[in-house]
């Protein structure tokens, strides 16, 4: 396993991973520029190359996905899984990104919700990250014992459709109202243009976001996921609620 | 309506609403000590004088409330809705407690969680707390017309008994782990000595927070549970899980 | 109770019920324009003034819902129960509601979603109404012995806003893409004048009808909560799902 | 892949999966006779000879299987996965489902219901089913390339035993109670004369018809759960409720 | 308070509450028949009768009720509320139920469901009874200072019909196979003559009992809902499941 | 398959699966300690070594689960499915797993719940033995063909954590409060040395275990979760409910 491209000088990474060139762009691509703007490292991990997907060449797609991580402010690399509409839950796929997360040693993980009626490699790496997660932390795991444990502080999922929002886990909503992370968030949407000849995806984001954002009483908003409960020190971090009708 | 007791060159205090002199304390007594030790504004209102319970009299129990609620740094006040044990949903109800809620402007609320299965007062004074900070907003509401309509940050369920965390609402847990911030709670708790006498309250709330730091990691803590989605400006302020096993 | 406004000549008129004079457009007025665009009578009953808010007087606001209702094509009655912000869930309320749909006879009825968490007249009149659908059905009722029973086909449950859609009923999508729909649907929301002034309700409306139709590969849509599953004599009627991401 | 059994200048045809030979009619039969008493096309696929079983050789229960078809005016073919109690799930069979989607171009496919407490072959093969209704959408799919990409209308899932009926959906409810329908299944069901000897399984399905038709105010009926919302042009599709009772 | 019925000598009776004159009859009967067989008392209370009702007299209807009980082998006494289709959740009504629980002493109680979607005095009546046997147990209640406090072993919920089964609670199974349990069941049904001839309710328990009773491997069996988690000294007391298919 | 450990002439045994050396323990060693003190044979079927974790060789997690097997008065015996931390859902480990299920043949089994969030292998493990405990039914397995069929009498789901507690399922609470049982159970957990050094382990479930004793009124107890609802004869041997506060 290579070193990591982020140093470790600066504060703990966000860790982002995607099933396919796109996904995470559409599904979150909005937080991960209010991050990076704020001098928090972002490092994207595609998890295939968009092969099956009706638009775009394999070729064609990591560009767009490289284009895209830059207009982010993110890192990115893509690391092998079962192929795009072939990703199956396996160990070693699980142990693999376990590696990655040891690698980088994020404080927060962005995966993937696990809802599964939608395309059937979110949900699958959704799951593979989660367990990655947790094998991440354990001291035995023979194929990582050279990479040291590492316990990350939160897991988040995010939706990439409105249908995959999970109904059983309450939201947090962040905030990413601030006109240059609007732009930057579209313009890395639109870096798959592939996609996005085809059908109205950067649309149906905006649209879902200026959604979250009226109910929040915000401009644009996104929804993650958490996959445990949060632990904080006092309300006072807690006081904004999500409620404005 | 007469002035409020707190001077509003301070923080918005923190409103906590019970049903019987004793609920805070056991439900949440823990999180107002926290909030009180960083100085913030604590105010409880309670809704009977817990006069249909096996133990104490309403006057010790108007004591032990009192002795409580200094115990825990907070101000307290007794307002008159059915009686113990005989809480109705009436509009005339949750349109009184509007009017504390304009007068006291909180930031956060806490009320008794709604799940029903428990003391038929406590999720009847929940859904009439939740009602009232709606209400409270509200600029034509004839009764209320004198006290300026005010919008709170959050409201924040909390639960007497374990049977009364929802199951469907992902806590937030609060850390309170600090040696003062239990002792004071412990005192409150043993304040009402009507009721410890009869039953193990005591025990059966520090077990439960000793449980709920365990998962979390920490010494003690509670959870709370949201009524809206939580709004965070970055991933930044949320990175702490509780998932210790 | 005197004679009802609509011919029995015509199809059963669909039959809606609002706890203020803006709730149904704002939830589901598109529905009502595409019903009485195909010939279907259609109307509003209107369960108080909006006396408790905080924009416009009671006659201006009945001023505008008489315009909406023109708007979207319908007949509109205004019913006194409590008053706005005041609802209760009581029998004499459900009774007269039932008297009402044995007046009006409809096939299907809307009124507001039975999640709790919004306004609190919004749910209670939803439980009214649907407690009052069963009630017309009791020959034996001794306020309704003049009105003839009467049956109604099914529920639906519409939501004001985003948050009162129920998560545990599986919607129906109403497709209202046509464009004289679209059109009539906005102007009856905005003969809401002294309410569109304050809130954005229109743009969260449209915002929201067009996530709905991205949703489902229409322009713009709707969805309703059925009460009771539906019974269809063919799965040919069904055949169109709401899945395009 | 060789050409599919049905010419297509009839409309769309139904298509429906079953794990064992008899599931299909156990779980949904009657619909089955329904639709193809109506003129519409419906085709079997049968994805294990029930070797497994207790009762009956492959040979018998495939004689059985394509009996039954018979007599409810379906066609059949039998694909192989893992065997009867071997299945996994895994995107190559999900693939090959997917084939025979394209292959056949349904406009509505029924599947086994992804509850898990149930025969371990049922919901594996209901999970492949919904993911393979997605993946034949997919034009870069390697192993699919000749076959034109195919988007169904919806995916309804239905139930072997009443334990397998999804909690979290609502159903439709399909009126069967034509005689000749009802003779039709009744005697699909007994064509698997290798199963019926050992459990009352066609016992269980007519009474569990029965029930449903009683709820609904018909002879017999059987409740589907669609994977999607439904989207529909008006009410006046959807008038008709599931509650006599 | 007037004694009650049942001498103390005998084991801890079983009480059962309905809101109809019917209501138990059909949604529990042949439990109470189960038990009564067994020795153990039992006694009905009906809180209306069933005045609202399109068939039968109040004199007809009560008089059927006592048949009917006396046919299941149990006591009975009516107790007025609000009258039938009027009921409202009221401090008073929930206090007047605790008396009798005082006065009778029960090990268990039965009470209609708390699901919504159903007659409107059904839920409302569990509600009551919920809240009643809570009451029960406080000592202070000036209304029944005379009644010793009594702690019930356990409350069950009965079903009046399939749409009031709770989805959130996993149900107890009673065996109620033995040919004389079923045939005094169905008397005790068929007693409410005014009713049996408008309505196929007779059928529809029959039928529900034997379905509920297929899947648990006997010949007939009714579903109960427990409020609380049931305690057990041995795993050797439940080793019995509902699973034959 | 060598013959079971366990003569026939006894009472048919508990079978218990675990993950990992100590999952047992830790989740419900104190049923096991209740069940064999009345005189039950208890059989621990380990599926790994626990050669992932951080803390233990296999040697020693081997010599601790067979001292915790002896203190409990379990017998115990490992099984090599795909190792720790790395179990896969294959339909070769459920056939395996219902191998031993008709060797045991056991009235009840334990098994770990399918809760997903928790250590990949507990739901993994769960699962497994859920579909094996069906497939031990099926008479045509051609890999089992030599063992007879056997049909369980009911599935209990144990949860290692808080966490992993089925929110969906009413558990059953067993009270395992004699001080035997107690000491008993402490001493199986403290026999993992490797693991109870480095994290409070025990006192997370002495604490849970007090908790929920707390709450149903005994000592200590441990709650379990059906796979399937029970059938009881009678309401008498359900009589105790959990809740005391």
């Amino acid at each position: 396993m290579k070193p990591g491209p982020i140093s470790h000088n600066k504060p703990a990474p966000l860790l982002v991973f995607g099933a396919h060139p796109d996904d995470i762009e559409f599904g979150c691509g909005g937080v991960i520029a209010r991050e990076t703007a704020s001098g928090r490292p972002a490092h994207l991990v595609i998890c295939s190359r968009g092969e099956s997907g009706t638009h775009g060449t394999p070729k064609q797609r990591t560009a767009e996905a490289k284009k895209a991580a830059a207009l982010l402010g993110a890192t990115i690399e893509f690391v092998k899984l079962d192929g795009d509409s072939h990703l199956e839950i396996r160990a070693v796929h699980a142990i693999k990104l376990a590696g990655i997360i040891r690698r980088l040693r994020p404080d927060a993980i962005l995966a993937p919700s696990l809802v599964e009626n939608q395309h059937p490699d979110h949900w699958r790496l959704g799951k593979l990250v989660r367990d990655a997660a947790r094998l991440a932390r354990f001291g035995g795991l023979r194929e990582l014992r050279r990479a040291r444990p590492h316990a990350i502080g939160q897991l988040f999922f995010y939706a990439v459709t409105p249908e995959a929002e999970p109904a059983d886990i309450t939201p947090v909503v962040i905030d990413i109202s601030r006109p240059e992370i609007l732009t930057a968030w579209t313009a890395a949407m639109e870096a798959h243009a592939s996609q996005t000849s085809a059908r109205a995806y950067v649309q149906l984001q905006l649209t879902r976001a200026r959604l979250r954002g009226l109910r929040a009483g915000v401009e644009h908003a996104i929804a993650l996921f958490p996959n445990d409960p949060l632990v904080f020190d006092s309300l006072h971090q807690i006081a904004r609620g999500s409620r404005k009708f």
